[in-house]
C-alpha cells in the first residue's frame, strides 16, 4: 500500500488517503502535478491576453472560456489538487460565472456545492442576506443564501472566477460568519494585479492566473501564472 | 468495427459514431441505458416527494440535489443519451439553477455552454435582451445574452431544471430567434404537471421527472418519471 501511494503521488497521478477503522478504506484523489498545471495555465494566459478581451473597468471577457466544460474540468482538477489536504465540507460560489469552476472542483473532491444568490429573491424559505461593498466600484450590493442551504459549523472552500479587490469574496466570508461556518480556503481562477496593496481586502487565497497589466487604450494586457505557481517561501 | 458498435450499444455502454473521410474516425459517446436511468430517476422521485420540499406556488425545493455534482453528472449523462442523435452546436440555459445540469450534459456531449442572464447588466459588449412572460405568475421579466456569446445559425439544446408553463424556455427560444439560431431540443429535469393543457407553451421537450400532484395544505406531492421514459408511441 505504501509503495502504491508513493508511486501515485510522485507521478502526480493522484493521492491515496488511507482511513483507518471500520468505515475506513482507501480514497483516491485525482491530482494534477504542477508542471502539467503550469503548461495548461500558460496556454490559458496566452488566450486571455488577446486584445479583444479587454472590457471597460479593467475586466477581461472570459465567458467563452468559462463555457468550455473540458477546460473547466482541468481548472477544477487544479483547484482540487491545491486544496486536497484541507478539511472541507462544502464548496461555495456566488452566481453566475464561478459556478462551473465550483462544480468542476467539487466533482474531483466529491463535495456538495452551495450557490450564493446576488439578489434576495430567494424563494426557499428563510434566508440570510448581507450587504457588501464591491471593492472596485464602491457600490453596495446584496447577496443571500437560504438558511437550509448550509449547515452550521461547515468548513467552506470559496471558489470564484475573478477577484479584483476581493469585495465579493469578503461578502461571502461575512455570510459564512452568519452561518457560524468557517473558511477552509479561497481559490480564484484569475486575480487582477491592478489593485493597490491597501485596497486588497484579503491576503490568503490561491490564484491560478494573474492579470498583471491592462492598458485600456491600446488593449494590451499581460496575464501570468498566479500565486499557486510561486515557489514556496522560506 | 460493426461488431464492437453493436456490443456497445446493446449493453447501453455507449455509442460509437464512425465518421468517414480524412477528418473521420470513431467518436465514443458515453450513454446510459434506459433501465439504469429509470432506476436512478425513481430514487430521485422518492427523494423529491419528501413533504418538506414543498414551496409556495407549487414549486419544489431542489437546490440541495442540484448541489450534488455526482447526481448532476448522472442526470447530465441521461440528457446526453437522450439527445445524442441530434445535431447540436451548443447547450444553453438561463441562470441560475439549470447551470450544473447544462455543464454536466455538455461534458458528455463535448459541447460548449452558453448562459443567459436574467438581468441586462451584461458587461460584455453589445447584448440582446428580450422580455418574456413567466407563464405561471404572468410577470414580465427580462433575459439577455451578449452578442458575442452565440454564433448565428447555431443549433442549440436548451436545458433547464424546472418547467411549469414553459415561459422561461419560450423566452430562450425567442432569444435564439434574434440570433438566427435554431432549437435542436429542450430538456428539463423536472416538469410540473400542474398546468392546464392550454396554458402549456411548448409541447416538444424531454422531461426526466414529472411533478404530478402537489397538495399545498398537506404538503403531499407525487413525482413520477418524465416523458423520456414513456414507451414510444405508434
Amino acid at each position: 500500500m505504501a509503495i502504491i501511494k508513493e508511486v501515485f503521488e510522485e507521478d502526480g497521478l493522484g493521492q491515496l488517503n488511507t482511513l483507518a477503522g471500520a468505515a475506513g478504506g482507501v480514497k483516491y484523489m485525482p491530482m494534477m502535478n504542477k508542471s502539467v498545471s503550469l503548461a495548461i495555465i500558460k496556454n490559458i494566459c496566452r488566450e486571455l491576453e488577446q486584445p479583444e478581451r479587454v472590457l471597460p473597468g479593467g475586466y477581461l471577457y472570459m465567458t467563452d472560456m468559462l463555457g468550455q466544460p473540458n477546460l473547466m474540468n482541468e481548472v477544477g482538477r487544479m483547484f482540487a489538487t491545491a486544496f486536497a489536504h484541507r478539511e472541507i465540507d462544502v464548496i461555495m460560489t456566488v452566481e453566475t460565472k464561478g459556478i462551473p469552476l465550483a462544480y468542476a472542483t467539487a466533482t474531483f473532491l466529491n463535495l456538495p456545492v452551495v450557490i450564493v444568490r446576488r439578489d434576495n429573491k430567494v424563494t426557499e424559505g428563510s434566508a440570510v442576506s448581507i450587504n457588501y461593498v464591491s471593492g472596485s466600484n464602491k457600490r453596495i450590493q446584496t447577496m443571500s443564501l437560504a438558511r437550509r442551504a448550509l449547515k452550521e459549523q461547515s468548513r467552506v472552500l470559496i471558489i470564484d472566477d475573478f477577484m479584483k479587490a476581493g469585495g465579493t469574496i469578503q461578502g461571502m466570508m461575512d455570510l459564512l460568519y452568519e452561518f457560524n461556518a468557517t473558511v477552509a480556503g479561497v481559490g480564484v481562477f484569475v486575480e487582477s494585479g491592478e489593485v493597490d496593496r491597501d485596497e486588497r481586502l484579503l491576503e490568503d487565497y490561491v490564484s491560478l492566473a494573474k492579470l498583471t497589466a491592462v492598458d485600456l487604450k491600446t488593449k494590451q494586457t499581460s496575464v501570468a501564472p498566479g500565486n499557486y505557481f510561486k515557489p514556496e517561501e522560506g
